[in-house]
């Protein structure tokens, strides 16, 4: 524990009592030295001059009310990283530090930090870490991936000759982002500074912040299903400023992001741990069912359900585990928020239609299109650089873009998204683009249009949905239609 | 009538006054026997504890209000569609039904449902029995469509062996749904369960499930649109709980979908045929104006306006005319919901700039475009099979999604759909790529590139919005231009 | 002055305090004659039967308090332009006029409509009159024009022979309306008719009738930032109809598009015009840095910064120069606004992150392209005539769409716009569409390709940004990235 954080630690009066939901700051006022709130009452009274917006902001949240001011969050000690000198008191210097980290709100907020630590949003700044980055530092360039890529997926946060963060790095509030005291993340990426506030988090325009737009509407989703439509009609029944907030006891109108991913239920506590509900990734090429191994150094790793898992007690990644969490039972955990206004057939009903979505989109394009990629690249027709061939970002856009919209359409109820801008563009880009380009690169690099055809036949031809391509839309499929709609509304309803 | 109608229908007390306005279940208590009575109290205790939001939404409901419970709606007959033993009362068994069709919201809503039957909404799960479905389950795949397309048009609810939905075909909340007991539709598309809010459905996010994206993007022209600006601006003056919530008396904001479409004036009563006030149809590749038969089976038909109509009286599909509605009469209706805020030269201009986007859309790209598939075709150039060459989808996305843009931009005074989303797109596609894609069909095919070239002079050359394709834009219509833009603005006013 | 002015003017009561914000209308009852009261109330009795929606609006705005009825504003002289009889008094015919133009609102609101004649938004109208126009009436067509771009831009208002607008040009509430007596612009644009609400004009969703979209999506980028979420989240305290409506005195919960580009704070008053605060135009296809010329009648011209500036007192256009305004001193209003809630290091960093993007954007792919198109125009490889080649079409969306968005993406804190939507679709594009189109443009006219590659050389090649696509995305590169990421994450990080 770092100095700072004793020393805060050290003014809060008596116990905190450890309620299941709800945190230290909303249950107790904090006392302080006298030095420190008389620094403290300084800092608001000059900002309030300078900046009295921010002070506003600040003035209406349950940190005010708790008598946590500017001070207590930015209060620094000399000589750690981001500690400098601003301004004084009594002669003596004071040292604050711009960037309040994870590390800092977990004085008061311990058990949220530590569920956030090892989470898939604290992570957010190590995605960057991959070959795909290239895409952006040299394709697009270093300016567009700091003002874009690392404003939602956290950037380190560098400091200039007097320790302040450069303007580079700064103003950041990317959920990964990777503080000075090495906390990751941003508590303000959801808990927007100066009010800190949880009925803000808890509304789905703060996820969307980052989750909208090509690659993982998750928002627009949220607005055409059911789920988004009822919390426009009724936000102000959402009773979003309630402690604890559990669906269908402290409210029942709609949920929001927040109500699935992380808030309670009557059988569940909060967590800020996102992902801990989630049992397929939808994120990459090939989507899998994922478990969760939690190690007792406060860290959890996902597993592809695949993968042979470790057991309690086991040593992983140079640990001990200390949970184990299947994909079944991280389901579970999510159809305990459904089960909250959903009955049985309902939620089963659900899953079995994301769930094919899914399959359809891994069997019938990921899997064969991503062997075809490594084949074309094992072969030579492909160069084994990323995105300098435009076949590579035809098949990016279908997995990262289009192939995503298709799946999140299916896990979030937005019927627009599963199907028009989901499988209608995979497929029409798969056929229409995907496989001529595929083709021209082989007839390119050597003219032999036999391995393209190979290529095909080996990969597509023995899938049912793509015998269209091979046997055209025959009359007998055309019957087929015709035969199953005809069963449905009658003879000739066919036009 | 089936039996569970009559059942229901008998427990009713007193007369339902017939108002203009309002159903049945907003004015009198509905009364019942005394074992239904305890039935819907234990359905009400026993799901308050599974699924409390689910409850406590319908304790928020118009429904609990008048006494009606789960079991007045789910309620079903031993051996009819659908209906099947849950838990049991005094040793009796219950026999419930997890679909409630509109045929059982008739019960107390019948002059509703009516008007919902016959509509275009009702048939919305017959739309997909058209070849365009091959798109989707064969190019696409059935999952793509049961969760995609089904999950607005509805699809047939299929009972397992146990009468109880599958979960294909359930959840479905499809405007269109096709019930066991035969009825169409889904009154909860709109009246989400279970609050069943006629609130909620004045809003345009209810609308908005279905009538957005790439395809028909309503409601995002609708927020575009100064109507729907005003409508965020100043929704808590909307009077949206309203009873008759007649536009111009119970408020004057801003109209939403529903304002136009379906609610009452000081002249017009509500309805629930959403397609009575439209005059064109936007939905196919050309657009008509619509004329509308009502026959003594409580059917309904659009009729082109250039197909002779019948009379009243007449015979028409084996029932009697009971009513025709020619477009002219639907525009009246459709202009006396714009006269409650709007007067007469407002009203004429907004439709003579509508019409003359339609018709620009329809003579200068549709009916010629369509006119040379057709021929394309008819020559072998292209296959009968819909959506296996790339030109097909080229046109496909013409029409049905640019198109349409364009042409719902103008109905709904959306200026970025009507241009950028639509006529910019509709017309570089065009010349782009539908004729490139055009010419080299017939390279492929037979190198005949005079049969290309005659195909567009026929039928682009005698357009002349085409013009500036075959003799390039000259200096004559730069100067043209110029002209016109100095004429307004001065002179030197085109750079 | 014209003589409806001078009238009502006459009838006003008293002094008008000058106070610095908020207008007449808004401080003292209008006094009128009895003659024209009369006619008023008549107005208001016939229309509230007629249209009650737009009476009760009325009814609702602070015109109806103060006594400005429709006969105020819609009164007009016999034989000035627009102005037709309607109905009769005592046997006098009635003069009004169907428009009412910024002229006629400065009758009260002066103030306002001299900031705003000289905005940017009164010449929108102008911006029709350039090449691009043969877009939008030539490729297009002129219906596209009037339902479309002309809703946003304004258009010409013009008369039919009774000295009514065309349905052809009326409605219309662009921003830049040229108006039968020559004002420029549409007070209603943002003040909707007839409620004429300040508070509404503060929301974003009233900028977004025009700003949003493919090519200046400000609306969704708006929504996506944190600024946007804050207002989602706490609308109710934005005191919307508060008069002054100074940020972080009235409101702190978070900024409109009002707060930044037009409203007051504590050092600066409230502007109707709206570019004032902004230091760099990302309109076209190069970004520049504008100062800014005031002069005595009343204009305003932006000038880039790389043109000598006049002096005040020097004549510039004819009439003498009151004000300069640098690009410095417009950026440093903006950084005011920002103040009133930041931190000066946090709106160092935004700025320079803004900075960074725009340069990135300009010097990797504007100008250099711009060059090439000019070099292959020059050289005749492409016509001089807009839009009639592909590449043509490229280049446009690459500035008008992409790079706007990458643009405003990074100056409003919406960093999906930044980069999936922007630089991410300006990169693909440039790499994969634009130059084989170049070099197919090339080889098609002369098969000349040493000059496609010579043009790539002279002006690509000197670009570190483009060295990739000269020497593939090395190991060296890639290595680069590896060791980027090493630093920052620690060794193996890059998968």
């Amino acid at each position: 524990m770092n100095p700072r954080r004793i020393a805060l630690a050290g003014v809060i009066l008596g116990l905190c009592s450890l309620l299941s939901f709800g945190a230290l700051a909303a249950d107790a006022k904090v006392k302080k030295s006298a030095t420190d709130i008389a620094i403290g009452k300084e800092c608001v009274a000059c900002h309030m001059d300078d900046n009295p917006g921010l002070v506003g902001e600040w003035k209406k949240s349950s940190h005010a009310k708790q008598n946590v001011d500017c001070y207590d969050c930015h209060k620094a000690t000399e000589g750690t990283p981001g500690a400098y000198k601003h301004r004084e008191y009594k002669g003596k210097p004071n040292f604050i530090t711009t960037v309040v980290s994870p590390k800092v709100c977990a004085t008061c907020h311990a058990k949220e930090v530590d569920q956030q630590q090892p989470s898939h949003h604290a992570l957010g700044g190590q995605i960057l870490a991959s070959l795909d980055n290239i895409m952006g530092e040299v394709i697009g360039g270093p300016a567009a991936v700091t003002a874009g890529c690392l404003q939602c997926h956290g950037s380190k946060v560098a400091l200039d000759a007097n320790n302040r963060p450069t303007p580079q790095t700064w103003p950041n509030t990317g959920i990964g982002r990777i503080n000075p005291d090495g906390s990751l993340g941003s508590c303000s990426a959801c808990h927007s500074r100066h009010r800190f506030s949880a009925a803000q988090a808890r509304e789905p325009d703060t996820c969307g912040k980052c989750h909208l737009g090509p690659d993982h509407p998750q928002k627009e989703i949220y607005e055409e299903s059911k789920h988004g439509i009822a919390f426009a009609a009724h936000k102000e029944e959402m009773n979003l400023k309630s402690k604890k907030w559990v669906v269908g006891k402290d409210y029942t109108a709609a949920p929001t992001c927040a109500t699935c991913h992380m808030s309670a239920t009557e059988r569940q506590e909060v967590t800020h741990d996102v992902g801990e509900r989630i049992s397929w990734t939808l994120r990459p090429a090939v989507s899998v069912k994922l478990n969760m191994v939690r190690t007792d150094d406060k860290k959890a790793y996902d597993l592809p359900a695949s993968i042979a898992l470790p057991q309690v007690g086991d040593t992983y990644k140079g640990a001990k585990v200390v949970e184990v969490v299947t994909w079944e039972k991280r389901r579970k955990a999510m159809q305990d928020v459904c089960t909250a206004c959903h009955t049985k057939r309902q939620i089963e009903g659900h899953y079995k239609q994301f769930d094919d979505v899914v399959e359809l989109y891994n069997d019938k394009f990921a899997k064969p299109i991503a062997a075809m990629m490594g084949e074309l690249t094992a072969k030579g027709y492909l160069t084994s650089a990323p995105f300098d061939e435009k076949i590579e970002w035809t098949w990016w856009e279908i997995w990262h873009h289009e192939g995503r919209r298709a799946r999140h359409g299916a896990a979030m109820m937005g019927p627009d998204y599963t199907w028009w801008n989901g499988i209608y563009q995979v497929a029409q880009r798969t056929y229409f683009e995907w496989i001529p380009q595929m083709r021209e690169a082989v007839r390119k690099k050597d003219g032999n249009e036999a391995f393209a055809d190979a290529l095909l036949q080996k990969y597509f031809k023995p899938i049912e949905g793509h015998d269209w391509y091979f046997n055209g839309i025959s009359k007998d499929a055309i019957e087929k239609v015709r035969q199953g709609y005809e069963d449905r509304y009658g003879k000739g309803a066919l036009k």
